[in-house]
């Protein structure tokens, strides 16, 4: 198996981009990864999106950002694992460097959920959930996420305002950060009295929906230098899965997808939890940020607020949790956000992160979920120099 | 680079499957494909489908179906390029395991296309065109098509017949095949009197809209023997882009796509056309047929009458094309008709085909189209022994 290193990365700012289609906001964030890099060329591009049916009426958007990009004819294909798609694109992309089949890859992801009018966009998130068994009973992802968080406080004695305070930490990282949909500060009262979603879950405690695209270029490591003195290695990459509806699970306060897929991964780079410098989670909601944790074993299971609250997750702290700001400020374009933890653990790992950067950040890890936990994607990146 | 293998196949017959639901129609095909294989178990799922996000409600279906088939929590998600899914996915599935991040993989491709009510069966089908140069002002692939084959009757002076009589063809395969969707013979009269769908294009010039599954499980080369005494191996696999819309062509009698991918597919498997004793092709339409053939290099550019009147397609011709009966007779679940493909070749030279054998049968091809040629993805194969 080749090694497989990262030779750049781009991505746009995630917000309601009313002025750009689907092909140009990919088109923005891969002219990013693409630039300065003399490269011979792409010889597949695989993307990760989830809604493009649903909201632009657009499939085969592989070969319809291949022809943007002026690739033609270059292998294209589109990857989704709901909110999973970037991550589970990115292992594809993966594999087909570590093969041997391809040379130079893009790997990315876009969402353009803006363009859903009405309740479309939350009918389309909605079937990241189980179709026949959660949807068509008016299960929706936050309702599912505020039984599981309900019965995290009740099980844990965890106090609510601990979730509150991840959002505050999530938000005060995301202020630092250009690209960020939500670039503000909040407080713990902002977050506790803002309008209910699905009780006990709160406007603060969910992600927002927004529009986004996020690209990185792959080649085999030995490469890689010949095109840049500034490259990442990619140490693990795992997938896993769990039960797509969320009753069928023995624990549901225990994400089994990211423990498997965070397990395969530290052993395929030799690393333990401790190993990590810099993490981008996936925090739907910050009931989701806590299992997260919990499950990628950067605390104990339960002990969430306890870790919280000691300062393990600040950046500077035992793992920097989030610089970005997570999917709670930075935003979440669903099928594009695995693709926005890849690029900013990149950055993070090039010395590039500016105001959000981890002070000698060497190793990194994104955790990228489909569904409530259906499917997870981990990645562990070193920086090569 | 491993080498790997094919070891058995699996597929649902192609119809109407009011009473199947998305997850039970694959698992039937995996249930069979899987049925006498002692294997220690599937690493991966990588599974092909278009319009489940449209018609079933449903997305992250590789988590769905590896949740379905028992296997959780292996690596699963899915791969879409339209009509193309299928081989996107087999080539995903085959970079997985040629890489040597996975042992065990099962590639396939699902398709439920009469849950959709209304017209949302031609909506959901047309976005594999370009939504917003060609769908949304009021084209449909029938009517792209209708004009490609107007135009390729006026340029080369190819008769209305030619194309009547290779459904003529695709209905006596297909008349054999268990699985077909259509399994009966036509004649010329049926297909130039039945009803138009876009002049010139008639009802019998098209694959008929069905739902179907299909899967195959792969390994490497080296493992295979240990597996089966019948298994297949894969000698070329590659994938190829166009511009999405056909306007933007320079040449619209030309799947450039299928082109390219065709001869990186021989380049990697050392053969050349000629060497093709089966090969199941994309019909969507008899014109889609014909330009098929001639971008495989089955014959010449503007000489697709005179080869099939000369007999070069048929059973125990120069290349027995579509011995299922292809698209046309065979069926088109759209995201399952690349998997259809593969497992109908494996069959193939398997020698299990029964009465669609095609005797001595030792190297397959399989081309399965994306969007009216915007992808092509080629897959070679070689009977082991």
């Amino acid at each position: 198996m080749r090694r497989v290193a990262i030779l750049s990365y781009g991505m746009t700012k995630v917000e309601k981009h009313w002025k750009r289609s689907l092909r140009a906001l990919f088109g923005d964030a891969a002219k990013n990864s693409l630039k300065d890099l003399d490269i011979p060329g792409l010889d597949a591009l695989i993307v990760g999106n989830m809604c493009a049916s649903d909201l632009s009426d657009q499939n085969n958007i592989g070969a319809l950002l291949a022809d943007h990009l002026g690739i033609l004819p270059a292998t294209a294909y589109r990857v989704e694992a709901a909110c999973g798609s970037g991550g589970a694109a990115f292992l594809a992309a993966y594999a087909a460097v570590a093969s041997g089949m391809y040379d130079f890859v893009m790997t990315g992801g876009v969402e353009k959920l803006s363009d859903g009018v009405g309740g479309h966009t939350t009918l389309s998130l909605g079937k990241a959930a189980d179709a026949e068994y959660e949807l068509f009973f008016g299960s929706s992802f936050v309702s599912l996420n505020a039984l599981i968080m309900n019965r995290y406080m009740h099980v844990y004695h965890a106090p609510r305002e601990c979730f509150a305070d991840f959002a505050v930490l999530m938000h005060k990282n995301g202020a630092k950060n250009p690209f960020a949909q939500l670039p503000f500060e909040i407080t713990r009262d902002t977050v506790i009295n803002s309008d209910w979603i699905a009780d006990p879950i709160t406007l603060y405690d969910c992600a927002p929906v927004g529009d986004g695209a996020a690209a990185v270029v792959l080649c085999p490591l030995e490469a890689a230098q010949k095109y840049s003195d500034n490259y990442v290695e990619v140490l693990g990459v795992a997938g896993a899965t769990d039960t797509i509806d969320v009753a069928s699970r023995s624990d549901i306060l225990s994400l089994n997808s990211t423990v498997v897929a965070a397990n395969k991964a530290y052993k395929m780079a030799k690393l333990i939890p401790r190993d990590i410098d810099v993490a981008e989670i996936h925090d739907t909601f910050t009931i989701t940020g806590a299992l997260s944790l919990e499950g990628l074993g950067f605390c104990e299971k339960g002990k969430f607020n306890k870790a919280l609250s000691d300062g393990v997750f600040e950046t500077g702290g035992m793992v920097s949790v989030n610089p970005s700001g997570g999917l709670k400020s930075r935003g979440h374009p669903v099928g594009a956000t695995g693709s926005y933890q890849i690029a900013e653990i990149t950055m993070q790992l090039m010395g590039k992160a500016d105001k959000m950067q981890v002070p000698d950040a060497k190793i990194g890890l994104a955790q990228n979920i489909g569904g409530s936990g259906a499917s997870t994607y981990a990645t562990i990146l070193r920086r090569a120099k």
